[in-house]
Parts: structure tokens; C-alpha cells; sequence
């Protein structure tokens, strides 16, 4: 062993004042994608246009030998295979989910690590069998506290070598609404998003949607592990521990409109009445207002919000806009859920670069 | 009409010494998105982790109202829906894909367009028509001498307003391989790939490989559009026009041992034998040798090269590499093909980027 020196996993960091991205940053970028924002015309995502972030590898997990075990505090562990989990009662969602980076890269200064900017979402119809019957079937100890899952993709994070594994309360992990999910958009799930079995927590970033799942342990004390201890907070500072990312916070999203610029992506469009479009979520309590500013956020409109197909996934918008005046513009949206949480214009700045839902800004031009 | 200013649509430039990777770089490598190297185990490439590259905005192309039409220098236009297309003659051929762009970000200086590292490749089986049977049907004219093939998708490049359209000899479009698809990997062409049809061209680098195709139009004077002519040249100067990019050069690559670091993507792997293994491609002529090293290319070894599934599929490869001492290495893979090319130590530079199938280099830590 020679040690995992700072050249293989080095500790965490900020970008320095004006510091392009890094080949580090680079590679995550090519491997791990966010979605084109205009697959946001689609109510569910098509797989392959789905955000995708991957940890450590794509790990192979063959469905045959595969067995799920559910173990720790509960009277009997249980060992399932692919087919019984099937032949349980099966349940189907259509549930957005969005990666607590997202926004990462729009931060100044910019905490070192995948770089997104602001499309790391996705929507698709989930199908499996709801935890909790699984876990009571278990027999939950009377001294349960949290559940911990872990997954088959193994790695090594800031000189913590680990399976990827997360921790929820006992009291989320028996909500009705979580699911082990084997199919997407109805197909087998994908190598990619955890083939054969992942965790879904409707409304919770993506962190929480364990996938290649393996193994569910029922903890009669608190989960300490890395991704919920040291990963996924949010703090001002290198030592302060912060608070948890749990919900999505609420965020629209609009399909630029026109034609873009291959370099740039920078968007022109003809003169005349445009129907601006997109979509809007939070994991805290449905999307309530979506408003839009042609002007830079000087003045907003409201848009028509259209039905919400399900509890937990993203309502459509839509506001026609006469664009009767050739120029520059820039557009921006933001979303207000019925729990009283806005988009901010500017971002809640944290040293991980967690859950920037700051207000997305399309600039375009009009000939 | 406010015009094309350089700020929606700029000229090419290279980046200046150290300068990292840019704002538009990282919009572009958020949207395209390579293929992980882990998916090297599969020889057809699962889809959602087949490498995309969109110059402009995805189309939405309605599959009931589309129709291709094939015009031009011919007898009589063709205009065919997609169940006409369907009815026709259907072959099915596992090709693999490659961006022509691949390795630019590994250039010094680096071409500033879609930042690519190792890994733009994809391997699918693809299902359609064959194109020379319609074109003969359409009854191609006596002075025709080149095909333009138009897809659906728009946008400006260079301050060139356009449809995405490319060029092929008229002796090219007529190879017998060459396929009209609408299925891959027996589904139907999912939208990032050119729903609902697009050309297949086997050997070509991807620019050739035209989605959401609407036109194919036989000319009698020689394609001089924007894809042929200005972009896809391989030159080193910006006044040069240089060659075109046409087959793909020779690559093998490399499935990393061990597990990865997060963030750095470094590997680590424990003592021991390991099976080094990955695959292998040319568009100019079957892979012929694979050599491995894992000394940085100091000393090569032959790898044993296992059967290709198809003319202008990737081979796969193995190597046992006894890893008994800890320490530091760099892997390194080289290919040639039975027309005598083989991969470079060096980068072929030229200005845009294009073709680079340097040696892949993969460092690892052995524990």
C-alpha cells in the first residue's frame, strides 16, 4: 500500500480568483451529463438526455446472481432476487430528480468538483415496490433510528475509500411514497442509473437515489458515513460540519427559444410573439408561481403553470412574449413553491457548491 | 436583423497558454457528453452511454408528419415516410462512431470547440435501408458527382446561419454499407440520435453520420457547404483550408483497472494479476495489432485481439499484466490497423482540433 497520497484523492478546494476549469473538472464534465435544455419539452426525460452523475465507476451487476439483503436491527434479514421484488405489489412514479450540484459552476469562487451549470435534471416514470412493507416484513427493531443503503459502485473520496452508501431516518425510509425501482420510462433501468435496483426518495436531490443497490441495514444508532457525515453539506467553512442537503429546492428552467450558436450557445430569434416554455419543481411542496423577466430580472411576468403530473415531478410553464423590438435581452425565470421558497437572484454561496437554485438567465437576441 | 456579432457567434480561436477551459467550453461538455470508459466492457454500447455530439438544439421531428425527400440531379424526386422506408429492404450492422473531435483538449495549444478528452466513441447495432437502392430509384442524373445529406437541426456556426448539411462523393454514398437508420439497438432512434432517421456511413467519423435527416439531395457540381469545406479540414494554419476529415483513425483504449478517486479520477488497483482489457477500431482497415504498455510506452507488449463482430466494428483486446510491486505506472494502448496506421505517441496538432487519436495514458497506483 502505497498510501493514498494527495496526487490520487486529494483534499477538497476552491477555485482561485478567475482559475479556468481543471482537467479534473474537465474529465467529471465528459463522463457525467446534464440534460440539453431543450429536452425540456419532454414531460419525461428520453434516457440518454437524463442528468447522470456517477460517483466512482459504472459498476456491472449481474441480475441473475444479484441479491438485495436487508439486515442490521430487524428480527429476520431478508435476501431477495430480482423476480421476487417483481412479483411484490409494483407501483409507478413520475418523479424529477436533480443533483445537489447543480449551479455548482456558476459560483464565485467556484468549489472544485463536477461543474455544473444549471441542467443537471431529469423527469422519468419510475416503477417498483414500496420499502416500507419490505422493512416491516423485516421486523424493525424498537431501537431503529436510521436505514443505510448501500450501493455496488466502490471508490475512494477526498482519502476515503468506501461503496457509495447514504443514510435516511427511519421515519423517510418507511414514507409511502419510497420505492426500489427496476424500470425507467419502462424499459430495464440502464446501467447507468443503477441497473438492477435503485433507491427513489420522491422530492430529495439526487445524492439519496442510491443506485446499484445492494444491501438496506436498519441502524439502531445514526448513520455516520461519508456521504451524509462529510459530503453533501452545506457550510461556509472548511470546518464548520453545516446542515444536510435534503429537498430540492424549487427551480424553473426555460427552453431557450430561437436557434443557437454552436460555440456559444448564445440564441437568435426573428421578431414576432414567442410562446416561452419550460418547467418548474421543488421537493418542498408543489410549484406555486413561475414569473419571467425579458429584462433581466428588472420585471416579472407571471406565467400560466400547467398540471403537475405527479406529486414530485415538474410542472410545465408557459408565457407568449412579444418580441416586437430587434436588440439584446435577457431572459430569466424563477419558481416560488406553496411553501414560500423563491429562487434567489443571486447565489446562496456554500463551500461544496451545494443546491444553487439561483435564477437561471437566457440571454438572446432578436433580429 | 442586429447581425451575427462576435459575441453570439465568433470566429475560431485557439486558447492561449495556460488558459483553462472556458464558460462556453464547459456549456458545451455539460450538453455532449462522452462515453465512459467502464462501458468499454459492452460490445454494443447501452444507449444514454454512447458518446453525443449536437451542433445545435436537439429537433423535436414529428415522426407521423416527417418525410424525407430525395431530389436534386435525379429522374424523379422521392418523397418516403418512415413506414415506406421500414417496408423496404432492412439490414442491421454494429458500427462504431467516433467524434472527429476527439482528443482536442489534449492538444497544446488547445482548439476552443467541444473539449473532448480520450473517450467521443460509441458502438451501436444500427437497423435501416440501404441508401444506393434509392438513389437508383430516384434515377441518379449523369453529371451528378456528389450527395448533400440536410438534417433538421438549425443554428449558426462561425457566423454562418444554417441547417446542419454535409457532403458525400457520389461513389461514397453509393457503398453498399452505407444505411438510412431508424433503429439502434433495436429501438427506435431515441431524439439525440437523429429521430427519426439518420445516415449511416460505417468507417466515417461521426460529422458524416447526419440526423434528423429531411433532404438527400444528388448534386452535379461539387458540395462546398459549411461542414465540408470550413469545418472537418485538418490544417495548421487559420488561412489553410487544408484536408478533409474523412475515415476514422486507428484507436484502441483502455477499460481502467482498479477503482477510481472522485474526483481526480486516479485509479487504484491491488497487487495481483489483472486482466487489462478494452477494444480497438479503424475506419481505414481492420485492427491488426494491439500493443499495451505499462511502463508510459517505454516497452510494448502485444495483446491478444479477440473477433470483430462487424467491418467497422471496435475489436476487443486483453492482456494479463502481472501488477506484483507497489508503486506508480502508466498505462499506455496503441493500435495499428492492416493498412499499416497506428496510433501516435504525439499529437498530429492542427487548428481545429481534429483526429487526434494520441495514445491514451491511464495512470494507476498498485497497492
Amino acid at each position: 500500500m502505497t498510501g493514498f497520497e494527495e496526487s490520487v484523492s486529494p483534499p477538497a478546494r476552491v477555485a482561485g480568483p478567475g482559475e479556468g476549469i481543471s482537467l479534473d473538472e474537465l474529465r467529471l464534465a465528459a463522463r457525467n451529463h446534464a440534460m440539453p435544455l431543450e429536452a425540456l419539452r419532454y414531460e419525461i426525460t428520453p434516457i440518454g438526455l437524463h442528468y447522470l452523475l456517477t460517483h466512482y465507476d459504472i459498476p456491472f451487476v449481474d441480475p441473475f446472481e444479484w441479491r438485495l439483503t436487508i439486515d442490521g436491527d430487524v428480527q429476520r434479514a431478508l435476501s431477495l432476487g430480482l423476480a421476487e421484488l417483481r412479483a411484490r405489489a409494483q407501483v409507478s412514479r413520475v418523479v424529477t430528480l436533480e443533483c445537489a450540484g447543480n449551479g455548482r459552476a456558476l459560483l464565485q469562487p467556484r468549489p472544485v468538483s463536477q461543474p455544473w451549470l444549471t441542467e443537471a435534471v431529469g423527469t422519468a416514470e419510475w416503477t417498483g415496490t414500496p420499502l416500507a412493507p419490505l422493512l416491516r416484513e423485516a421486523g424493525i427493531g424498537s431501537a431503529a433510528v436510521d436505514v443505510a443503503f448501500t450501493g455496488a459502485d466502490h471508490g475512494v473520496e477526498r482519502g476515503v475509500e468506501q461503496d457509495y452508501r447514504r443514510g435516511l431516518s427511519l421515519d423517510d425510509a418507511l414514507r409511502e411514497d419510497v420505492l426500489l425501482v427496476h424500470t425507467m420510462n419502462g424499459q430495464p433501468l440502464p446501467p447507468q442509473h443503477g441497473a438492477p435496483l435503485r433507491l427513489l426518495v420522491p422530492g430529495w436531490y439526487g445524492m439519496t437515489q442510491v443506485k446499484w443497490l445492494t444491501r438496506i441495514s436498519v441502524l439502531d444508532v445514526p448513520f455516520d458515513g461519508y456521504q451524509n457525515a462529510t459530503a453533501y453539506r452545506i457550510a461556509k467553512e472548511a470546518g464548520d460540519a453545516g446542515e444536510p442537503v435534503t429537498r430540492i429546492r424549487p427551480r424553473a428552467l426555460l427552453q431557450p427559444p430561437g436557434h443557437p450558436d454552436f460555440q456559444t450557445r448564445a440564441r437568435v430569434l426573428d421578431r414576432g410573439v414567442h410562446e416561452l416554455t419550460g418547467r418548474a419543481w421543488s421537493g418542498w411542496a408543489p410549484v406555486a408561481r413561475v414569473e419571467v423577466s425579458v429584462d433581466g430580472g428588472r420585471n416579472w411576468n407571471d406565467a400560466e403553470i400547467g398540471p403537475q403530473p405527479d406529486a414530485y415531478a415538474w410542472r410545465p410553464w408557459r408565457l407568449p412574449w412579444a418580441a416586437t423590438a430587434p436588440g439584446h435581452y435577457e431572459l430569466a425565470v424563477r419558481a416560488t413553491d406553496a411553501a414560500g421558497n423563491v429562487q434567489p437572484s443571486d447565489p446562496d454561496w456554500n463551500r461544496q457548491g451545494m443546491a444553487n437554485n439561483q435564477v437561471q438567465r437566457v440571454p438572446v437576441t432578436v433580429r
